[in-house]
């Protein structure tokens, strides 16, 4: 089924403990599109480019069978562009470069054939851009999920407690569920969320694994203990590409059709942090995919207690 | 199987966002027992306290089936004390006061009876007071565990790992994993600590659950995501408890029994931290942890993925 996607296509430059990347491709909706095109080959993608943006890499995207109909291309213009530094242990970031460039007055624009979709995920952007595509959208998918960060509580609030109330999946990260709601808990930070309009809350916990609320019932699919974490920029995004790109292919939106998605955008996070960028996520195939969530599988399987 | 602990049974006087508890009954080997007495009723305890340690709480011990033939205790002197303030959300704490009182000169002295058991889990002590109840020993036991913390790295980590060399099982949190490997990485940590000597590590991450090493072979038990942390104070050494009774009850060492193991006792630690002190683990019955372990089961089942 099909998967419509809105986010940043752009430029990284990243610093880890391990080296620098240099300019490398990035972006919330690449890394979604990547990390989807393993379970769906009908990803629809809306975003904006520069005249900068290498056309091999839409290349290779078109190949993974992603739909570049939507992305829009401004002559003269350059892409978004950020550059960060990760602390030592990886446990925080700096942002030592951001340049909206076209992203100052992006107006996403959806193409006929992308208004009516099964499934849609809004990677972190403004509100705003995120509102303007469910407005398009000319009958209701069967999900709408979201993902946004820190930054749009507090300086959008308002626009982003208005596209909250539309989206059926919240997709952050713990932090920003705490401050979202202004809980510590991360029950009661659900139970506030869940008041805020999604029925579905996932909130990612990085090492930690991730979290599903979904009506009564509580999920926790640990994540993969890794030697080394190698650049974790993109893991979210991977994560939420893999998970609606896993319920694209299955259409299985209840409470056990959302855990095995947990786990297997769960599977292409653990690959993503392997490498600078998109990296490792073009180098994988169905085989090694299948054999990481094995991994997973193996992981957290245990046998009746009592 | 017989369960043999030494550890401190003791006063804390414990300070929560949630409210004050006085002075209440606290120590390792105090947790360590009322969590392993849910699954074998032979723990032979073996600490030391003063004369103004009260009797009723001995009682209750013994009725829970432990043999306190090993408790010391030293008529004229007070038992060891401790208080501390947790931080607003509980993520740290403040010690605001430790009176080491009997505990300054312990002498662990194994009754007869003592000396032949099945299985050992040392409480966070002076390591050398670990290391004379391993010499009393006068059968190898079929498996010895021992708790430790950051303090006996510090400024006891010659005579740490001498007695981490005769054990099993280390049984550590995530910081503690991270100082005594000099690694960030909890694979890599795992990798050295087991090179140290014990066969099998368990690091806990507190709400983040816990992991196994077990040989090639790595078990990931997620905790129950709670509304509310009461008072985090023991849960550690209830989780060690539970972990132990429940290998103490089944008798089964292989990583298949230990994963169950790692969820029982994480689900004791789940009970532990709902009320001020071992309040809550005396109020638990067979049937309230059936439950929280079933709870336990349903919140990590999935269904396999491809």
């Amino acid at each position: 089924m099909s998967l419509l996607t809105v986010g940043t296509v752009a430029f990284d430059d990243i610093e880890t403990p391990f080296g620098k990347a240099g300019k490398i491709v990035g972006g919330a909706a690449t890394y979604i599109s990547w990390a989807a095109s393993y379970f769906t080959s009908d990803v629809k993608l809306v975003s904006v480019i520069g005249d900068d943006f290498p056309q091999s890499e839409l290349d290779r995207l078109e190949a993974r069978g992603v739909n570049l109909k939507g992305l829009q291309i401004k002559e003269g213009e350059k892409s978004f562009f950020w550059a960060g530094k990760y602390h030592t242990n990886m446990n925080g970031r700096d942002t030592l470069d951001t340049q909206l460039n076209v992203l100052a007055d992006f107006d996403p624009i959806l193409p006929e054939s992308f208004k009516n979709v099964d499934y849609v995920m809004l990677g972190n952007l403004t509100p705003q851009v995120q509102m303007r595509v469910i407005e398009q959208l000319e009958a209701q998918p069967k999900l709408i999920a979201l993902d946004t960060m820190n930054f749009w509580m507090d300086v959008a609030l308002g626009d982003l407690l208005a596209v909250i109330k539309k989206i059926d999946i919240l997709i952050i990260n713990d932090e920003e569920a705490r401050q979202l709601s202004g809980e510590y808990s991360l029950v009661t930070a659900a139970e506030k969320i869940i008041g805020m309009g999604p029925k579905i809350l996932v909130i990612k916990k990085g090492e930690h694994g991730a979290l599903l609320f979904h009506g009564e019932n509580i999920f926790y699919a640990p994540a993969l203990p890794l030697k080394e974490v190698f650049d974790p920029t993109g893991a979210g995004d991977t994560f939420a590409g893999g998970f609606m790109g896993y319920i694209a292919k299955t259409g299985d939106t209840t409470f056990e059709g959302m855990k095995k998605a947990i786990v297997a955008g769960s599977a292409l996070a653990s690959f993503c942090v392997e490498k600078f960028g998109i990296q490792k996520l073009t180098e994988i195939n169905d085989q090694l995919l299948t054999e990481r969530i094995q991994r997973f599988e193996k992981l957290v399987r245990f046998d009746t207690v009592l």
